[in-house]
């Protein structure tokens, strides 16, 4: 069990029985979602629900809704949206990169190819969308269908950006759009749910804040490994171009970082060999404290709520940052 | 102009003024959103959506509501959302076929490369669902995710299907899914909106069997050519190992047909050859009946309406079939 699961599970004690039996009934209700759709779908749907992840998106979306969660039908279909969305972005990642395995399995790319892969993860978004029509919430759909819009957005940005000189401030707006506005719509989902509507902006911003951190410190052990700890080689971000915040403040320190043609980074030993030298620079500890900056003031500005919702959350945000150490 | 696009401006025109006047708002509305995600994604996206088509989906949702359509901005939302599956669809087939001309001008994957396309697809799905959100509609959200999923079923039907005997059955399923779902769609949108939904059951059932034929037609197409007007080559089924009716037809009339295997046609001449062999067996002429044969069955069991309503439906149908010759 990893550090984050360690932090769901704490979580889930903290916000009572209720929250356990919500993340127990989201599993069968992710597994309902991948199914019905004929054989070869179902499996490769079934198989990356199965796969697991930390289910982080979800209970979120619960405990911005109270801690206990009600145990409401709509945000029960909220948070299997949510995942359903998290999901297809991963599914189709792995068709843009090839990728031969997610969480130690397969990925549905490798095991059925291309077009499974596309059709998988165009299910798994459609799907999404569904449960969000049985909650008739049409700020629900309004939230899950923006978040949706800039996960792609990200996506592209990211490529647009390969291999280019890019500045911190487009670095983050990325990692809004590809982590932070998930993160987001899962808090607005919950909170949309809540006893106290008047938290949702303040929730929102909290969400988007250690989303945005999630992703500062993944692109921490992108450089750091181990590969059997991230389930794939160390500098894997350098192979595909993309530019992130250990390598920006980098080549600012390094003369020779900063002279590298990064498409001269082809093979996984270059990789390492120039992830050392980012280590080096001591630039993996500025991203670290930007990003336990960002998690400390998503903790010091949340709204007014019941203790235990709040410290809930908090532990959630710790858990963030604690899978760094 | 071809004949559909005729039978879309005969249908306006019987439509009347208002009906023309929401096929002029959805071009400005699709613009609309397809912008605002960051500018590389605009560009694709925009692209996309300029590069037209016929707009058969919305212009069939507008009379589905009435004739002349309400002019409501729930209806015109439902069309944006329907033509933007419509389009998310195609961008991600090109994807998976590599193709590098659609209608004429390059794909998307052709121009921006696979994650580019990847993304836009993604992103255009989303749009889709946020202009539905703004209706408020759970039951329209619900009929479009739906169909979106049945769309992605039939993608992956087709991979799952490639150079394997197929059963007629079969081969109408996969129409169903690929095809007439989404034109089924548009008609419950459509009727969702009208002013009597006892209609609903009839029309979503009338979309089906015109999308049913068109597809029908469309393979019929693939095997007649000529490529200047289908803008691919003839036979590019048979490249991608998609069997339809006509080659299913063919293959028990012709014994050397039967013998053949699929994997063996690699050439656009080898897939042109066949494609004669297939045409020599009168198995379009089959194909083509049952397309006219579910057309008449559509238009014969349109519910009761007001005689321009049914008239401009009517010219649908037939503007499908006429395309074929």
């Amino acid at each position: 069990m990893n550090v984050v699961q360690g932090a769901v599970q704490a979580v889930v004690a903290a916000g009572g029985e209720p929250a356990a039996r919500m993340m127990e009934r989201l599993e069968s209700r992710l597994l309902d979602a991948a199914s019905g759709h004929g054989e070869l779908l179902a499996r490769h749907a079934g198989d990356t629900i199965a796969a697991g992840g930390k289910r982080l998106r979800p209970l979120l979306l619960f405990l911005a809704a109270g801690a206990p969660p009600p145990e409401s039908e709509t945000l029960l279909r909220s948070a299997v949206a949510v995942e359903l969305v998290h999901s297809a972005t991963l599914v189709h990642d792995d068709v843009l990169d090839g990728s031969p395995l997610r969480r130690g399995r397969p990925t549905v790319m490798a095991a059925g190819g291309r077009l499974a892969a596309t059709a998988t993860g165009d299910l798994l978004f459609s799907r999404a969308f569904a449960e969000l029509a049985h909650s008739r919430s049409a700020d629900a759909v309004r939230v899950l269908s923006r978040a949706s819009s800039e996960l792609a957005a990200g996506e592209l940005m990211q490529r647009a950006d390969a291999w280019r000189a890019v500045s911190v401030e487009r670095y983050l707006e990325r990692c809004r759009l590809k982590t932070g506005v998930l993160f987001r719509a899962a808090c607005e989902l919950g909170a949309l749910e809540g006893d106290d509507r008047d938290r949702l902006p303040a929730l929102a911003l909290f969400g988007e804040r250690i989303g945005v951190a999630f992703q500062l410190l993944d692109d921490v052990l992108d450089v750091t490994g181990p590969p059997e700890r991230t389930g794939k080689p160390r500098g894997a971000d350098l192979l595909d171009g993309t530019v992130t915040l250990p390598l920006i403040v980098a080549r600012e320190r390094d003369p020779a970082l900063a002279a590298l043609d990064l498409r001269a980074v082809r093979t996984p030993e270059d990789a390492a060999g120039v992830s050392t030298r980012i280590a080096e620079t001591g630039s993996l500890e500025d991203t670290r404290a930007r990003a336990l900056e960002l998690v400390a003031g998503a903790k010091a500005e949340l709204p007014d709520m019941p203790a235990r919702q709040r410290g809930a959350l908090e532990l959630i945000a710790d858990g963030v940052v604690e899978r760094y150490s």
